[in-house]
């Protein structure tokens, strides 16, 4: 039998104990099916004293992880403690230098650091696992890179952020507000104090950047990602999309296109009939389209101290059984550098809701700014009387180039009887 | 680099044709992939003359396909042929014995004959790859056996049939009769001349029996599948399912409890906010349940040439990489027998339609049966007068074990005033 994999663990948070339990309690069951036993031999992290219900006197500590990443008897580095640079990126570079392999659940890091990384990892000629860092235990890493090697992929999109998916289902449920959800998410422990990374859609295009590289074979950009988040959304759209036969949802989409690669994280309109329609809550789901094997989709818990280990033991796994493969799919040197589609350039059909004065004349006014910016419109609502002297008005917007939307919003802002910034919310009929 | 992995494909239908075509017209992409090349070196097929759209004039090629699973310049042997014996049986038994690596598609003889191969893979030390006899283009098998490595898998179901799923979905969104649609089905493409394998369940069973095992590391064991077909699902019990909240769908059911390992493949009904009832058509879909990961849903296309041969090929690429895993999970000595938990312990709900005489005392009496059974009744609704004397009454029962329901239908089916077998369809809160 070969000798045991040596593993190490940096961060002793929720997955981090989560990951130590797995490795410590089914040790039998993982050792039968890797071939190999597994064995924890450190760990790092903050606080020595704390008890994580978890066996810990048999193992070296570490109080700096960057220093385990160096010197600890380990194979393997896994890496826990987060943050797109400072020491969760030393331990990760320590560990590549040193020959040990990675395993990380950071998409921050990987998304402003992966080329690199990868670089690092395929030059030692070890791992760099990070199937943890995306839709949570879904092995969508593996499945894009293994499952789906046969295809080339011209689309990955999906649900990434659980936080997001959670506040806009409550709001549909509900037809609360986006702060009194959001506030609710905090308290239930679903979204952080500082809610930033995942309400503004940084988190989901930390993901997207990496599902991007790892399905068309391109280096990491997160800076190429267009990214909105869903602090705008509002009770009344979701109300109106329900009414048109969609759902809002928080999507990273990227495409593969003769210009080159697009990748934008926004909160879109999905028909009703679409799979991620119907993913709700906390849950993530990813949509992958390739040439050979058509529309694939896989879906799960995208967060969680259980899932995130999950995928990280199966990362492991890979480790004790050799197979190791391109960190991005193909070696670093032939990764290509993409071309960036400008988020102007998209077509595609446009919701708009405009509160406006209840006065007559409006509708013409808008519609002549629409006409002129050749913006055809495919639906008009316009409801009811308003005390308050504004009404909304829904429009849907057949397939059209987004700079002249864009063009067509500015103008509709400036008009005295717009009292709002109206609201567009892109249509994807994915 | 790595010598060049050699492959035969044995049988050349449209899977087979395209998964030549991805090898050759995908081979420098792979070779990156895969950091090797691979190279297509032998076919087997019953026409030579036959144009398959694929250039093979560089190709040995063989008349006997068992034959060059034997002799063929090929590391891996691609079994296209199908069928549960004889041929195909021979092309896997002699590419095993001869050391060579196997790969198929072929559900029936691997639900048969799974952990016999399985041994002769194991005793060569080589894979034996199946991928694609589940779920098509799905990694499902990978999914469960590497991503899901470090979970206690409590239970795996789904939709594993898509003729069946495409006869029941429009069943449901035309209100036709079942052998109508069939007809359709048939005329279309998507189900057989024969069609008795796919809606008499056989099929669904035949790879429920392969996710048991994997999924449960125990021997696998067809003959221990449950198996019901959808012959007698009316569109009139669709209308009534629609009626209540759910959708009639043909799952496969694999629970591993303290009992045994539970094998089941029947319609049933599912609620409206299931992942699995929103999967329609075509499609497949399978959950997972594992004891770190919690639910993971994978679907896509679980036919079709281009989904097969993608699986196909990621069976290739692991091959071709060295990643060989144990076929169902732990070596072939680890696999457990698994003691089969009988249908008539099953525990659920359940949904009764009764064609009964329009007279009183009617509910009486089948009350009377049901109240015997100590079987509790849910919902009852009975509804319109009948021309012909007989209308439909529709009960939805209490969490009961089958047993009693099974007696309670007998005593039924007897009654004078009941005129044709009771309809039974088990409802499951999947």
């Amino acid at each position: 039998m070969t000798p045991p994999l040596r593993i190490a663990v940096a961060g002793l948070g929720t997955v981090g104990a989560a990951v130590v339990d797995i490795l410590v309690s089914k040790s039998e069951l993982l050792s039968e099916r890797f071939g190999r036993d597994v064995t924890l031999t450190a760990v790092s992290a903050r606080d020595k004293s704390r008890d994580r219900g978890v066996e810990l006197s048999s193992v070296a500590w570490f109080d700096d992880a960057a220093e385990m990443a160096r010197m600890a008897n380990a194979d393997v580095i896994v890496e826990l403690i987060g943050g797109e640079d400072g020491i969760a990126k030393a331990v990760c570079e320590n560990a590549l230098s040193a020959g040990r392999h990675v395993v990380t659940a950071n998409k921050a890091l990987l998304a402003l650091h992966g080329t690199d990384l990868a670089n690092a990892a395929e030059q030692a000629g070890v791992a760099l696992g990070y199937e943890a860092s995306v839709a949570g235990g879904v092995p969508v890493i593996k499945a894009v890179r293994e499952g789906f090697g046969g295809n080339q992929i011209t689309s990955i999109h999906g649900i990434l952020n659980g936080t997001c998916n959670y506040i806009l289902t409550t709001m549909r449920l509900t037809g609360r507000a986006f702060h009194d959800v959001l506030a609710e998410a905090q308290e239930l422990g679903y979204a952080e104090a500082d809610p930033t990374f995942d309400i503004d859609g940084i988190d989901a295009a930390h993901k997207l950047a990496l599902l991007a590289s790892v399905a068309f074979g391109c280096e990491v950009d997160f800076d190429a990602v267009h990214v909105e988040g869903i602090r705008h959304i509002s009770a009344e759209d979701i109300a109106f999309a329900e009414e048109l036969g969609f759902r809002i949802k928080l999507l990273g989409i990227a495409n593969r296109t003769s210009d080159g690669v697009e990748q934008r994280v926004y909160p879109c309109m999905v028909p009703m009939d679409a799979p991620l329609a119907h993913v709700e809550g906390v849950f993530n789901a990813v949509v992958v389209e390739g040439d050979a094997v058509g529309i694939s989709v896989l879906q799960g818990r995208g967060a969680g101290a259980g899932p995130t280990a999950s995928a990280v033991v199966s990362d492991i796994a890979d480790i004790a059984r050799g197979s190791i493969v391109p960190v991005f799919s193909v070696p670093v040197s032939q990764l290509s550098k993409s071309r960036t589609v400008s988020i102007e350039s998209r077509r595609g059909p446009y919701y708009f809701r405009l509160m406006v004065l209840d006065r007559p004349g409006v509708i013409a006014e808008v519609s002549a700014v629409l006409k002129d910016e050749q913006v055809s419109v495919e639906s008009l609502l316009q409801r009811g009387r308003s005390e308050e002297g504004s009404v909304p008005v829904v429009l849907t917007l057949h397939e059209t180039e987004e700079a002249n939307v864009q063009r067509a919003l500015d103008r509709i802002s400036a008009l005295d009887t717009v009292v709002e910034p109206p609201c567009m919310i892109r249509i994807e009929h994915l």
